[in-house]
């Protein structure tokens, strides 16, 4: 797990400066490095908390020759280079090769030869895991269910029936793929269709019993998902609810039946998708942001922290609020909010003004 | 798993139309249905997806001859159609007869005969299954718990002591009943009761600890319940936490401690309810409804997607919005705020008008 | 379990009436105490559904002469009272002692002699768990992970490795602690990246794949944390993630990576905390708070259910809406919005008012 500062500087495509030899023993905000740690001072403010005679990853244009380091890593791009170097760093959770003799495999599933399997995991029958998976402990996967090559499946993971998982893919504590769908019916017309079709009026109210629709569809993640702790995704209705190719999921979030997530989208802690809505590629969800159901998120939306989308969003668009608006006309609504104490005094100005001119007219006149 | 087109009109309450011979060996979207499959095409964006010489479920009033089709089956309400459809269709996890030999079990627990019990339950003292009882890989259920018939508990489910659940339930992937409610209190009056009592006022700020009050109250569960993934219910401080019978719960949901929920509600993923608060009947909360502690929310009410209800709510009321306001008022609101720009242009216009006849009522007088 | 009238006096630190050798075998509200119950009415409205002949628990001031009762208690503070009641009748669940036999600890693992692990209890290299450690089943402890003594950890709880947690901690069922953070970063500049320098606008919508920024910082949790059902909290990129002494986390709250959490917080259900937030010492948070990554929120703050936090607080403020504001002007904005119909109408009004004046002035010219 050590590497040289020289090793790093071309593992990061960054500069070396001083002594390449030197061993990187782990990372350290600068101030807290100790001995043998690479301090991390890519911003202006952490120089002067550099150590003298350390090494350094700093970003392109610092000086190094005048902080008195013994060597140092420049990088164009310091976020990026964070990603290369915690990723060099990165010991991991321990997988024990082999599978665990506690682990409880059905004889029909296949199990590549270099899996990792920790003790108490459950795999059903017809799973088909693929090359390089690494299972820990208390993972319960059920059956006709396959997943790609290179997945890190972390402690507690759930993953339901007849789910299909792409290659790469993390999963992490206590996540939950394919649980049932949330769909219920009753035999008459609920208070929620009616409100629906009516936008608030509603006929008599009355009894209503709910009849569940059962989730015949799976789920499909593809290539490079990862997915946050105690997240869920919902299996579909009649076709599998879907995420795309390389998108990301916080803890915490909740992906309802039928729901289709593009590719490379980031969707951040307690956001809520619910159900058949489809969300478009790239597209950027802050924390707690929800999408109603039915609706269309185009490609390379982002929604701020807590905007609520209820209607469809053109492709593009940056949102904001509850409802969602277009960014500039939230933070413009905000501002016209905070002012109203302003106009309401303006107004009631203005009238007692408006109704002086008037008597003063009538007077005149009389 | 098969049936023939005949036996699912029956199971419908549908009419058939063509060859009720054809066996189902399964369901899909129109325009998705491969041989063998019934092609689900009750709105008419679906008809012209058909396949020619295919089964189809219909709504009543389409034109089967029209369509090319081999066999039909036309039903009044399709939404309702599909929940008998999928029910007839699901073939579900695998639950494994019998209790399974790695099953952990007190011997005072009562298990029925028919239990299926998978790999690595852990089951308390006293703890009484009822007939029919299916319990997936991980789940453990604490002492005292008492768990009505033909429970469906998925993996990794988490009931804790003194629960009593009714017939019927179907609680899903990592969902907890039972944990300690979230009930604390300090020696002095905290910052948060003095602010409940001045609304936002407070006295000089201090130190505060926080001791809790333990949950004595545990939860009961109705019939016909059933709980999304990862969703929470806490147990009561000195009474139970209930929910009612026929009542859904979404996944990611939490309702603490003492909350009391009626029957037959919907709640919708993220929705948050907080302790001692009371949630009528047939109630339906949308995605990330909020509720406070302590309120009364009446039959009958539907709280669209992310309204936060911190006041108690009349029978029967449509709501939406931060606070809940009456769903038309809300529209309103958003309305309103919308205008705002224009509001403004129109007061500062007047004010130049104004201004310049009492100018002019000046200039004239002089 | 069983304690007498008069050690319940003693332990509450309050004032015994009436006959201090009965024996009390549990709690209910008044109305619904059953014989040898000690029946709670420390509020009014109690007073008279109390069962003559029986035991209570009065606020002091109260009159249990007139009451009919055979013993009381009388206390100053009635909910802290609770928490002395209810920690004396609490059985919680059962912690058998010894290690169970189905328990995977690894050999390096340093484990009490009076510790209490459930089955299929999984514990890493080099864990080391304090005195008093009682773990109960499924729960899984990555390597090197320091436990301190009298631990409490419910079902299913995941922790990961690396983790330094205090004393006196209680981890309530399918909590999940040091999960990876959700730390992306793109090798262009992203979207989201532009918006943030820009306030909105942004250039050429392009391709974006995301990249992990691993996470090597650990958590720390301090002495006397609990932490609700499914709650998640995320282990740093470089330095640990926190949370001070004294604090309690909810249900399904989520803590980003590198959060700081002071001490003596109460974070309420659904709370989100974003990536490297800092929230100062006493702070309340309500349920379904929202707190944006990077800002500050001082000691002492307290802010309202659904409040979304999006820059800094300073401390001792009381806050409530969205954007967060002050909790009077959250007020004040609320009636502000509800007036408005009537500002369009005076506003309308006064158009009117001034045309007629302009028109008449021009008249009177003429």
């Amino acid at each position: 797990m050590t590497l040289t500062m020289a090793e790093l500087a071309k593992a990061l495509n960054g500069h070396l400066w001083g002594n390449g030899a030197l061993e990187i023993s782990g990372a350290a905000e600068a101030g807290q490095a100790q001995p043998g740690q690479i301090a991390l001072a890519t911003s202006a403010a952490y120089l002067q908390k550099l150590p003298r005679g350390g090494m350094a990853l700093l970003a392109e244009g610092m000086e190094p020759e005048a902080l008195g380091l013994e060597a140092a890593v420049l990088v164009g791009r310091p976020r990026l280079a964070m990603a290369g170097l915690t990723r060099a760093m990165d010991r991991g959770p321990d997988f024990a090769p082999g599978v665990h003799p506690t682990a409880v495999i059905d004889p029909s599933a296949e199990i590549p030869d270099d899996a990792a399997i920790g003790p108490y995991v459950v795999i059903g029958a017809n799973v088909r895991l693929g090359q390089g998976a690494r299972i820990a402990p208390h993972v319960s996967i059920g059956r006709d269910t396959v997943i790609g090559r290179d997945a890190t499946i972390h402690a507690g993971v759930r993953i339901a029936h007849e789910v299909v998982i792409g290659d790469r893919v993390v999963l992490n504590l206590g996540a939950s793929v394919g649980g049932d769908g949330f769909s219920f019916v009753t035999p008459e017309k609920s208070g929620v269709e009616q409100i629906r079709d009516t936008l608030g009026e509603r006929a008599d109210l009355r009894e209503q019993h709910w009849t569940r629709i059962h989730s015949l569809g799976g789920v499909v993640l593809g290539d490079d998902v990862e997915m946050g702790a105690n997240s869920t995704i919902d299996r579909g209705t009649i076709r599998a609810t879907t995420v795309g190719n390389g998108t990301k999921i916080d803890n915490l979030v909740q992906i309802g039946h039928n729901v289709v997530v593009g590719d490379d989208c980031l969707l951040c802690g307690l956001v809520g998708i619910a159900g058949s809505a489809r969300i478009g590629n790239r597209v950027v969800l802050g924390g707690q942001v929800g999408v109603s159901d039915n609706i269309f998120v185009g490609d390379d939306v982002i929604a701020g922290g807590a905007t609520k989308i209820f209607t469809n969003a053109p492709a593009g668009r940056v949102l904001l609020g509850s409802p969602a608006v277009k960014m500039e006309t939230q933070i413009e609504a905000n501002k016209n909010i905070r002012r109203l104490p302003r106009l309401y005094a303006q107004v009631a100005e203005l009238r007692e003004s408006v109704m002086k001119l008037i008597e003063n007219t009538a007077r005149d006149k009389s």
